[in-house]
């Protein structure tokens, strides 16, 4: 960022005034630009004892797997975001079940939401930004093919849960791990609900 | 926004090529500039069987009551703001206890995202966002002087689980009423945990 979006002039980045954090400042117009983490919402659908995930027609990690997810808009909740991903990565329509998981990834400043889901129909197919839509079963999830550590996590509890017969809610961070920041680290997993 | 942030030229508002929504797009140096919700997380801290609430020094709802809690910054998790939002609004120590609630906010592009938490002693005092820092009984909550429906439903729940004793956890939408903006309706509230 290096101009205001309000008028145009350059920003400098600096803490203002009742604040403790650099943040980019117009000084012409005054306006304070703040950037704040984004949601990712999505789900896992489920088709009796399997689920559907989408391999990556875009980058990052072209042609790897993942859960349909994306990025939440403006004026959406993020049950509505999750079903909209699904129908547009897979083509498929979902009706959403519960809350499944909540990660906080700090160092890209995101945060995933994602929901288990009844998958309604088996018309689907990928969507624009994927190469392949599939279900699998719960044995035949390609974990050493999977686009990111928090979908690994996810499915990892998942898996473990559906083998116990019932599903929980997790809370959890994944952070970078310091020395080697193409490693992560799963962090503070907790499982959430009565208490 | 008026101008790109990345080269200072005139926006404007249209749906890139493989988009569906409009978007403010820089003609002149092709930047796609994305709005999104953002993420409000705090606390109730708990002592006894007392919780702790703020009065607000600041616009909107100067002078009522709510919970301590605001905007999630770049490179935290949602526990470590909602700590951070604590020690800031209310000058109190707090380690958060179980996640409590999500409550998406699609008319004001906020998700709110509470924790129940353990105040860790008694010296707590207004920060400066707020002008008074106070423990109330379960019994004492200001209903009428509250200022979100967020924090309204958040409470409502909060007190008929202590009633209970049981703590669950809590997902919902708090939506406006389109016949009268000034008026929200709480919908999709359910129950999360084991399933």
């Amino acid at each position: 960022m290096k101009y205001c979006s309000h008028c145009g002039k350059p920003i400098k980045l600096k803490i203002p005034d009742g604040d403790n954090l650099p943040r980019h400042v117009c000084d012409s117009c005054g306006a304070v630009h703040y950037q704040n983490p984004k949601i990712v919402t999505g789900c896992i659908p489920e088709w009796e004892d399997k689920i559907l995930l989408c391999r990556r027609a875009i980058q990052p990690r072209h042609g790897l797997w993942t859960l349909p997810a994306g990025f939440m808009e403006n004026g959406e909740t993020t049950s509505e975001a999750a079903i909209r991903e699904t129908l547009e990565e897979a083509n498929a329509r979902v009706e959403l079940r519960n809350f499944y998981c909540l990660f906080n990834l700090p160092h890209i400043n995101q945060v995933y939401i994602l929901f288990r889901a009844a998958l309604q129909d088996l018309d689907f197919g990928p969507g624009e930004e994927s190469l392949e839509v599939r279900l699998f079963d719960r044995e035949q999830i390609p974990w050493d093919q999977l686009a990111f550590a928090v979908i690994h996590e996810t499915l990892r509890l998942y898996v473990k849960d559906a083998e116990n017969r019932q599903f929980c809610a997790y809370t959890g961070d994944i952070l970078v791990n310091p020395e080697d920041r193409d490693r992560y680290q799963v962090r503070n997993i907790r499982r959430e609900g009565i208490s």
